[in-house]
């Protein structure tokens, strides 16, 4: 057997996929329990053509400026593939969310990744995933983003590099201990079969990744993240993938549970309006997932579901001290040991 | 007379400095008149401190992958500086808009700068600017964004790089052709004394740079932008940004005063909602001077002043056809000659 054939066999795809499907599936069921409302279904495939659109434009780019993403845009394009969104808005519970799976394909991996990973520069890609973000009406009941996905990067004559990446957070607008407390413990229950060390390790990079630079400040009250993960050979990091994609109804839904039907007034619906900003900011400036997507021509309605329905900004504002919002910065968005 | 001395004669930073600060006030003014609230000012200085905090972030992250900005971040940080911010919010005209003047050093040019500018690499550099956007609260006053700013990169030894870069674009909400006719008209006027060329090319060039690449839509109707401009030396390239800069009130003022009582209902400020979000999505993902900032310490409040008020976002919406709201994707937003 050569090794590429040997990793074939040992990188199982379609067991992925299968996976995927179902998370998806049984998600989006428990969703609409909790909810009372059904998620819309939205499938769609992507041709080869969308590839040289993104290359026409590329090469009508104004000159060359300090810029993200303009080098990214020639070599990234995705060349094929598909997926199922699976949507809610205006549901009792969910003011706006989606749950999606996609699956695509693409013919040479950015050349900004391969500053990094310079073994895998112009190498043929295939990434799958499910990707969710829930953004509840009720101000007390959190946002929540899970991801799961692997990639596999491939070129003729050697063997496919493959890996996993994912993870879970929590944003919330007004803090709660139990549920912070929660959230955390149920993400390392999911993750300590697969070693002591990835829950501590994994617990640091979300609060790393899902940081605001330009604010100094926490996304939220972080969870797990994780990429680049092959260690133990794929039955062991999938395994733990698997884990973490099946931890997120036990981690999230007894929150919203608790929090969906708390009285709230204006004042608070205009606190996570306002918080929503920061949201908004971190996926459009830093998430990976959404630039990614958007610099290699994926859909865009899909990708941009993580944001929320209604968002607003204004100048400079801070809480008043020892006020409900207040207590979010100072006890809630700071990098905190949860369990 | 060296030639590093003969530069520094014919470029003249406080000239620019005068004009910019002359500029800010005048425009003010004029903006106060017309809303009847005044703006609040808040001056701001930046301490060499930001640049260590920028660098510890940067250290933190997370392994690398095919993103904008991580490899910028290094680099880029101001260390030195300051500014005028000139806000309103909830005014009766304007819903949120600011005019900002900054005056800003770094120590070094961002490396993905040098790869397009190998000769700048590591130099140090000095920027100021005034860039304005308001949005008006009447959805069928457009939201308006100008800019006038120059850069000098030194280096010990050699000549300083000058370059002014700014521009006007006008994004509407409902359409209007004669204000696109004006807004670009006016543009034309100011651009015509220094040579009939520079209309066209600038207008070409800011359909390309206001551009939403992951929609395939433009932001606006546009208007003129420029960058990397010392074409005819100091006196010709600084008079051609100050022309631009002197056009705005006359390319935008009448346009308020038209739209701004005309009665409007709830459908049309949920449609204005929904658009601001592509401003969102270009100002975050695209926009050259708000990642510049935002990655090199800027100040975070006085860029994101940028952003709307109030923003929403709704799942792969598209208005019905004959409406007003599908005559503006057809009939403006698309890159038509005004003039």
């Amino acid at each position: 057997m050569t090794d590429q054939a040997s990793a074939a066999a040992t990188f199982d795809t379609s067991a992925v996929k299968t996976y995927l499907l179902d998370l998806q599936a049984r998600i989006v069921a428990a969703l609409e329990a909790a909810d009372g409302l059904p998620f819309r279904t939205d499938s769609w495939e992507r041709s080869p053509q969308a590839e040289g659109r993104d290359k026409a434009e590329a090469s009508t780019l104004s000159p060359p400026s300090p810029l993200k993403g303009e080098g990214d845009k020639a070599g990234s394009s995705l060349n094929g593939g598909g997926g199922i969104s699976r949507l809610i808005e205006e549901g009792n519970v969910l003011e706006r969310g989606g749950v999606n799976f996609s699956h695509v394909l693409g013919s040479q991996l950015p050349p900004s990744a391969s500053a990094h990973r310079p073994e895998l520069a112009g190498r043929r890609w295939e990434a799958m995933g499910v990707s969710l973000v829930l953004h509840p009406r009720n101000p007390y009941a959190p946002t929540v983003h899970m991801n799961v996905r692997c990639f596999v990067a491939m070129k003729d004559g050697e063997a496919p590099v493959w890996w996993f990446g994912g993870g879970m957070d929590l944003t919330p607008y007004y803090g709660f201990e139990e549920d912070a407390q929660h959230f955390h413990a149920t993400c390392k229950t999911a993750l300590d079969p697969f070693g002591p060390e990835l829950h501590p390790r994994f617990k640091q990079w979300c609060d790393r990744y899902f940081f605001l630079k330009h604010r100094n400040e926490p996304r939220g009250i972080g969870g797990v993240f994780f990429d680049d993960f092959s260690e133990g050979g794929f039955a062991h990091a999938f395994g733990m993938t698997k884990s973490v994609g099946d931890a997120f109804l036990t981690a999230y839904l007894p929150i919203l549970e608790r929090r969906k039907h708390l009285p709230y007034g204006e004042r608070e619906r205009d606190f996570q309006a306002y918080r929503r900003g920061r949201y908004v900011e971190f996926n459009l400036v830093y998430d990976r997932g959404t630039l990614f997507g958007l610099q290699s021509g994926g859909r865009t309605e899909s990708i941009l579901m993580s944001l929320p329905p209604v968002v607003k900004w204004r100048y400079d504002w801070h809480p008043e001290p020892g006020t409900p919002e207040a207590a979010l910065y100072q006890d809630f968005l700071t990098a905190r040991d949860w369990v």
